[in-house]
């Protein structure tokens, strides 16, 4: 009765993200693209400024009208006009004359700089003193100076922050390609499992993976679509997943944590197929605790996924081997995926097997100005644990352990 | 000609959060309060799980049973029978008995822990061996031990994480009372700002701010509305500022930064009222750069604030100064609010005027192994600037600089 699997190593199970294809494209207004992939690079079409741009409110000068200038011998410039904002001056400036000009004013034909208005005095309704003298270029935004026309600004796969909408708006791009949202099917299963709304015999559970895995496909920037719970039964499971298949991008079973449930999920995979294309079974268990019995399944392009029933095993696959799935087919390039990752150093000595990569949950506590991550202990099937966690840290496949004091990184839950 | 203006504390301005009163509470499905803020404290009303469940397949036993047990002295137990999922199971078990159980199945009344399957041997139908002895409760999760009845396992002003609604689901809260979304209304002024689908003439630039403070305010919580682009006219600026104020919870005024401009919105800020509360400005200038002229006034109950036009500047004085405020008014719990941040070393000397809390750029590069935080140099009306930056460090009030390999704590960006 003893119950065999060939786990495969995580390494070699992220490396199979590379095999599924990208979800198409779409056209959205600017206004939503916050938090979205660009499916295009973006080449910027003028120079921002197109103009030279004042950054101060002052006088616009040739910068060698005020050389050598100083409280003790200030440079007298005659005013020869004022800069109104969105315009273009009408008038030109000579050397020893200036221009009163707002910040982001346009400079006026002869100028190369702006003193500031707190370096000058006015004399009088035409004449300044100016204390301090300005080099050439000085408190202005060069034409071209933030963007370049031509310059490649954005280049594909880049997920787009609210600098990069800034960045957008300036070049006018009213409407911007980017990857859809992958859709993801959740499909919960086991025996013991009721909707939410109902109330639980003994013997039975609500069904959680349905609303914790929905949560984390949010925030991988994928549409979560739930096809509900399913009993313990091959037809039923494998007629919901070909729905879930045919509907969405990618699917996750959640549950089948029995060896009956996982037999079926297992058989399920392997008999389903989508465009004609059969399903593989790419890995039968994962080098990973928790989190070992997980199935991945590529049925024609898309990933199929038997994730653990216990509540914490699933959101810790999901976080490490799901999301970077999610996040290949959202189109997103590997290069801006990966951020730093906060370290903190561990509480106590940590154990671990070899021959798996264990994660384990810690919460994060200053003491003494030093950041301290601190194992959340309990069982993978305790929720509870994951709401104390702020994070996870990795123990590596060849290690024993960690000792107290070991600085861990926090891949943040 | 010079201005002044005296510039408050960025800590006092920070305490003033706590003056402006959090937003209307609303009843939510469940599936949609990922990322929301809970409104009321979350008394549990059940165990969690409330029967004893298996955490692995196997054999529900009496411990004492296996007392002894191992691979040259198995245990000889008769088989009692096999709980099924979900149901409660019809026989009770004796010492000497063990009843096949599946991960998460009920255990029958008599036993008090479960006998991994791999650890045993069925000898015939009716009995198994068992190589090693378990202790009480082993491979069990107990009545309450995940969540106990009664306990108050999730407090108002806490944001909900995909565990967090997974435990909700636990409890079978369809609906979960969360504070509402603030509206932040956006209103950008400049005689030289047009909207993205024009183009701009000489002298004219996009508007970006709108774009950046939307995107910003999403990713804070709240819900962005444009009022459009105001010119310089008093008339203009009061009668949008009204309506914004209304049907807003707080409202933004981006711009403003030229001497006419700033002057506007100051006398805008002081003549608004709402619902018979006067406008009172709380600070004039913050000590802080890039930031400084941004104005604070307090209009009845809500924030009004005046950013200064510059685009960085504006995204800085967000990140800083408004996102708390937005956070205060949104329930959010100062205890959870407070992340720890991503700390790199400083890749050069940057020097810094005494006085005022400086925010610098940075972009975050490995090297060696070590996390560097890199300046990123420029402009504060360069919106590349911030393109190009991971981040922003704080340099504090009272310090010259910060020398080459000082370590610095990273705010997002």
């Amino acid at each position: 009765m003893k119950e065999f699997f060939k786990v495969t190593d995580l390494k070699q199970v992220l490396k199979y993200a590379a095999d599924f294809p990208y979800v198409e494209t779409e056209e959205i207004p600017l206004h939503g693209t916050s938090g979205r992939i660009l499916a295009v690079d973006i080449v910027s079409d003028i120079n921002l400024p197109d103009f030279m741009r004042s950054t101060m409110d002052g006088y616009a000068v040739l910068a060698q009208s005020t050389f050598g200038a100083s409280e003790g011998n200030p440079a007298y410039l005659n005013i020869r006009g004022a800069v109104n904002m969105g315009t273009v001056p009408s008038f030109t400036v000579k050397a020893g004359e200036a221009a009163g000009i707002p910040t982001g004013g346009m400079l006026p034909e002869g100028t190369d700089s702006v003193v500031m208005v707190e370096h000058t005095e006015a004399i009088d309704d035409v004449t300044i003193e100016v204390y301090r003298s300005v080099a050439p270029g000085q408190h202005v935004i060069e034409v071209g100076e933030d963007i370049k026309k031509g310059e490649i600004i954005l280049s594909v796969g880049r997920k787009l922050r609210s600098q990069e909408t800034g960045l957008l708006a300036a070049l006018g791009k009213e409407f911007v390609k980017v990857y859809k949202r992958p859709v993801i099917g959740i499909i919960s299963t086991g025996d013991e499992v009721v909707p939410i709304t109902d109330i639980p015999g003994q013997g039975q559970i609500r069904d959680i993976n349905t609303y914790t895995l929905s949560g984390l496909v949010k925030e991988a920037g994928g549409i979560p679509v739930s096809f509900g719970i399913v009993r313990d039964d091959f037809d039923d499971l494998f007629e919901k997943s070909s729905t879930a298949l045919a509907q969405t991008d990618m699917v996750l079973i959640s549950g089948g944590s029995s060896v009956g449930m996982r037999d079926f999920t297992t058989e399920v995979l392997s008999s389903l197929s989508d465009s004609g294309h059969d399903s593989d079974i790419l890995a039968h268990g994962i080098s990973i605790s928790p989190g070992k019995p997980t199935i991945l399944a590529k049925t024609g392009n898309k990933a199929f996924w038997g994730l653990p029933g216990h509540v914490v095993s699933a959101m810790v696959v999901f976080a490490i081997v799901v999301r970077p799935f999610i996040e290949q087919i959202s189109g997103l390039s590997p290069q801006h995926e990966k951020k730093p990752k906060l370290t903190a150093f561990l509480s106590r000595n940590i154990s671990s097997a070899q021959g798996r990569v264990d994660f384990v949950r810690i919460r994060l506590i200053r003491k003494d100005g030093v950041l301290w991550a601190e194992p959340v202990l309990g069982k993978s099937g305790l929720i509870n644990t994951m709401v104390k966690a702020d994070g996870m840290i990795e123990i590596g496949i060849n290690t024993e352990g960690l000792d107290k004091g070991t600085e861990v990184k926090v891949i943040a839950l």
